[in-house]
């Protein structure tokens, strides 16, 4: 039996690769080095770069399928080789690349009439200098491509900010877009999965809370009312429309005048990770059943509440761990800490996401990063 | 870091390994063929026997402990290779030994006042004769070593029977004991573990049902009156007793007189996978911290009924399997199927234990074996 591939070694890749030993599945990873955390996890780990066409298409001639952990991929390159392999993305290139830049995602999201910050594209400085005087002096550029954990966003509200970003964006090449900025109250997620046969379903509504632009925690689930139920329906109409097969992250904010989409992510995401231990089957689970051609299901929760904490290094120490049987541990097996690096999270149940995350708060101190 | 070592390369090593990677370990695995299921999940799998010492003795100096699979091995190389490599074999060679010699293990369960069927040892043809008349001619031979599944189990109500054990005992090494017969109404199952520290911890008491020797399915909680708790209890002083540390699986019958343990075993048990998705902390991740020096806590049910069914082979054929999302599929990896083998597990939660083990006998049938 060919193995499942993974395109990438990091924790996503791990964590999906133990779901698939679970179900029986053989696993092959590509990342560069023998100490990443997906590729210690599998006896198929294959050494080599991600952007070396050489290297992804002797990978993809050994696998059955594959899939990714990031999609700052060049997709037009995967879907060549999945011509000449033979071998299936999933989800598919053509999604990745509509997602992986931040002009076609919003695009997308107005097609689908899913709430979302209103936005022009902007490529030259004086796009940019239109574009803080039409959204009135509140604007965030966001380079299109590969930006993450606020690398790559710029919230411009005086001239002087104005000027420094338009430095910034002579140095780029990919091209930025302006949103209007827009203060929210708390920052909102949720995940959607799809599987080949069509059928979609939704995970929790769940708050997370960042820090330095960094995911520090997730709780929920959130009391769903009816704007909460019709976002839901509009986002797995998008996933529908678009014939999208596999598991997608989606951030979002809570404002003034209701939930709106901040970005999406063509994959398992860090504000999915409670599921595993709060759903009867993770989004990892979730995402490899929707790409084998296996049946998905509705979430089934294990508590009233629950709640993720991201272990984050704020040192060069080496990890030190100690555990405590009322949270369960997910430890990524980085070799090396470094400030603001994930290196696990832990998760817990509680009667309410409240409880779930104080017992987090409580045990964070247990983890000298 | 030094990996834990793990002897043995099946299922239950696979699901120990997946396990111990979930909380970031390196995981090194003993086994012959890089095909074993435990070999799969690793990139540090070793190749060799684990009866052979010079490999035993390699393996065991690359690790920082190692744990095993099944009693079954030579328990004193083991602590002569403790000795020589300074790597600690957890639970503990001698608790290996004790437990894997019936003989023994029924003298531990007398001495610590744990119920258990009247037994005599029986190494002569006079002795055998001798024990058909002093239990009343309704008495079970056992292997003193290697039995399982009802593999060295005669039971004995007739002299022909009697005369066709003394045929097979005459070709046995190990000896026997002869155990007074025992008709039970049910065949129950308890997990207790204990920590380096000495936190005690038991999971709930579950009923097992066999055919033709085999777990075919297990479902629990059981209702626990006061004779439960009370050989709970006795089972966890036990442990305490021998400074045993790690994870034991309890064989148990009910009979007309009582609960009475019908075997131990020094390791996760078949009985205790219902734990994987049942508890939210699994008989592998305790049995990890056990030994790892970290706290083990209570066991904290998901749900109020749960069911385990094996998913055993029938044929030669392949493997083919569905997926149903009412139930949790763990499957081992096995290349090759063969009749009465155990090729995976389904779990199940529902309200009551009778409603989760009625999900899965409903689902088993998706799996072609």
């Amino acid at each position: 039996m060919k193995p499942i591939g993974i395109l990438g070694g990091g924790q996503l890749a791990r964590m999906m690769a133990l779901k698939a030993h679970e179900m029986g599945l053989p696993v092959a990873v590509l990342s560069e080095k023998p100490t990443d955390p997906a590729a210690q996890v599998t006896s198929l780990w294959r050494a080599g770069s991600l952007s070396s066409r050489a290297v992804l298409e002797n990978f993809m001639r050994e696998c059955s399928l594959v899939t990714f952990e990031s999609e700052f991929m060049d997709a037009r390159l995967l879907e060549e080789l999945e011509a000449s392999t033979g071998t299936q993305v999933l989800p598919r290139p053509n999604d990745m690349a509509r997602i992986q830049d931040r002009l076609s995602q919003k695009t997308l999201l107005l097609a689908a009439k899913v709430p979302t910050a209103d936005f022009i594209s902007v490529t030259t400085q004086s796009e940019a200098d239109a574009a803080f005087e039409k959204f009135k002096r509140q604007v965030v550029f966001k380079k299109r491509r590969f930006g993450y954990d606020g690398y790559g966003t710029f919230v411009v509200k005086t001239p002087a900010e104005l000027s420094k970003f338009k430095t910034a964006m002579s140095k780029d090449q990919f091209g930025f877009i302006a949103e209007q900025f827009v203060p929210f109250r708390r920052e909102l997620a949720v995940m959607i999965a799809r599987d080949r046969r069509g059928n979609t379903h939704r995970l929790p509504f769940v708050e997370t809370f960042q820090e330095n632009s960094r995911c520090l925690w997730v709780k929920g689930p959130l009391k769903e009312d009816s704007k909460f139920k019709k976002l839901g329906q509009r986002l797995e109409a998008l996933l529908g429309k678009i014939g999208y097969v596999g598991i997608m992250g989606v951030e979002l904010f809570e404002t003034r005048h209701g939930i709106l989409v901040n970005e999406l992510a063509p994959r398992v995401h860090n504000s999915g990770h409670y599921s595993l231990d709060a759903l009867f089957e993770d989004q990892f689970s979730i995402h490899l059943k929707a790409i084998l051609g296996l049946q998905i299901g509705p979430p089934r929760p294990l508590a009233k509440g629950f709640a993720m904490y991201n272990l984050l290094g704020h040192s060069m120490n080496p990890p030190k761990w100690k555990s405590n049987p009322a949270v369960r541990l997910h430890w990524y097996g980085k070799n090396e800490t470094r400030p603001g690096r994930k290196m696990g999270h832990i998760n817990a149940l509680g009667k309410t996401p409240e409880e779930a995350l104080r017992t987090l708060k409580k045990r964070a101190h247990d983890f000298n990063l």
